[in-house]
């Protein structure tokens, strides 16, 4: 691999501060926590973080297929799996213990009772419709839903019976109060334990969390915060991902000049410019522009233009000293956080991390 | 693998099909073609497609990394190096034959002087810095890097000296002709073979063709259309790429009832919402909003919401018989174009296609 690559180093020590971070947060609540490695851990690859998650309480994934790589990974305790079982075929081949499968529409259920016994029976979460509407049971289906979980558990196919909510406002100050009211409704006089709160619900609705037996933390865990008026450092977080590159050549961009396609920036005059050797091919987004932050040389400047496949330009009018090799930090610096990054591509820091793409060598430590 | 992942299936016919459509729009001129397969062919893979661009002149890629896989695959016409050497320890290994390395900046040309000379001497394209200001010569130091190679030829080290350019506006009716006079200009006097003219410019400037050696489609190759008023379907090109999944739930969205996070559709009347397994972390653009076109069981529908990390939500009120584990092409279909996806996520094809995370199975056929 060349130098010039764009390459992800992954901080498995700071996996393991930011979840002591966010268990210093639950404070004298007995709330577990759901470390949420979905999506090969937001994309910073689910083996690499495993090591720095020993302390939480369960792993929640998305599929069946990673609740089995956290066995294989050695991670013995519980797996709550979002997506439950996605057809008959995988309802058939409950065999690991210690699952948790959140479980959204009806047909699911009908799966799990058709299928043989398990040797494990999975505990059930059942997944409230919310104020998403991204799957789960509305108030008329879900006391349906819970009775034939109860019919389930009478014939040793499935455990506990748990209640799930996911909130669509979480980071509004207003914006769970409605939302929660109703769920509570819902399950109102149902056994079981609960569990709603998300990254921002724990940071916005500290008192809610008493009432939650497990809470979901997941964009915490790799240091970027979900809320837009603070960011993972200056919640006290340390961001486990940072993407590097290097600078291969320097151009003069001369007075009125434009760089990159349709013009896409026009130097005000003549300025000194690096060229870097990543581009959307690698996960970088597109739609950064300029004045997207990023470190040369462990200092602080700017994206120019806009990313090509292969290359951006950065802006080096005012760091005489960075040339060819220079390094470049992309995002994961408290100067140049993901966040910083996505907000100026219009969009939210997990795009980003789980948008890498095979093009960038990984490295951890 | 389940039925419910997100697939990318890449059609080898079509490659070859839109490789002989470019041919025949070259006409009656000589040039021959470099097919543009950078970024693992623009996310197609590399291996995958090569079996469909038998019939091109050269292959053109952006490392030398990926040239060796190219001879690897069997490959052994010429290929171009859109990267060049990346530092000494690049210039030192240049092992293979029918290399064409393009020269953007001077310290290139001092990496080939210190090298051992090589067996097989690459050919060289200088590039010139043209409208984009992205890497290459400016006119003044053009003609001292065309020195400093023909120094490098009389020692051997290098083969043939070509010129290339690359246009910022080729899209555009007057987007050339400014650009290639300067360019012309530049290189007026000196000998050897010319490269202008990407995807873009052939289809906008097609005189322009008969004054180029070598052209370099690259985007047209994967039957995706380049410019803003046409698809690719309209040239009578064939996607390569379907990217495909499939409903697993359906779910009822009362009038008044928002979907997804920050309420990103609000039903203006009750609304039959399908639920699929696909979302950002695959690469699905989250720019792309309500009324992104797509297919669910063949028929033309539309994306509500903004996607999250693993699932979108598509519209199927009007698609009554459409229910789970209905087959979704997301796109590579006439019907729902890579090109309208990017439309409506406000960025051009070839971000989603080399967006892809290694979630999404591939198949290829």
């Amino acid at each position: 691999m060349n130098a010039a690559s764009v390459r992800a180093h992954i901080d498995v020590g700071a996996v393991e501060h930011n979840l002591a971070q966010i268990r210093q947060r639950l404070g004298a609540s007995r709330a577990r926590i759901w470390a949420t490695v979905k999506s090969d851990a937001y994309g910073h690859g689910l083996m690499r973080v495993l090591p720095g998650l020993a302390a939480a309480d369960g792993l929640a994934v998305q599929t069946l297929h990673e609740a089995r790589l956290c066995r294989t990974a050695g991670w013995a305790g519980p797996i709550l799996v979002y997506g439950g079982v996605r057809g008959p075929d995988e309802a058939a081949l409950l065999d690991l213990p210690g699952l948790h499968l959140v479980i959204s529409h009806a047909a699911q259920l009908g799966w799990l009772q058709a299928a043989a016994r398990p040797a494990h029976p999975p505990a059930i979460w059942l997944r409230y419709v919310g104020d998403t509407y991204m799957g789960g049971f509305d108030d008329q289906d879900y006391a349906q839903a819970h009775e034939g979980c109860v019919a389930l558990q009478a014939q040793g196919r499935i455990a506990d019976i748990g209640h799930l909510n996911h909130y669509a406002r979480a980071e509004d100050a207003d914006g769970i109060a409605t939302a929660d009211a109703r769920f509570r409704q819902a399950v109102a006089g149902r056994s079981g334990p609960v569990s709603t709160c998300n990254s921002a619900a724990l940071l916005q609705h500290p008192g809610h969390v008493a009432q939650s037996d497990w809470v979901r933390p997941g964009i915490l865990l790799y240091g970027v915060s979900p809320l837009s008026d603070i960011d993972g450092p200056g919640l006290g977080l340390r961001p486990v991902m940072r993407l590097t590159a290097c600078v291969h050549a320097v151009q003069t961009l001369p007075q009125g000049a434009s760089l990159g396609y349709r013009a896409a920036f026009t130097a005000p005059t003549t300025m000194r410019v690096g060229l870097v050797g990543c581009g959307y091919a690698d996960g970088y987004p597109r739609h950064a522009g300029t004045g997207t932050p990023l470190l040369v040389d462990g200092q602080p400047t700017r994206l120019l233009g806009r990313p090509t496949m292969d290359t951006l330009a950065v802006d080096l009018t005012h760091l005489e000293t960075a040339g060819p090799s220079a390094p470049v930090v992309l995002w994961g610096d408290p100067l140049a956080t993901a966040e910083a990054v996505a907000t100026a591509a219009g969009t939210i820091a997990a795009e980003l991390l789980t948008g890498l793409t095979p093009r960038v060598a990984v490295s951890v430590g």
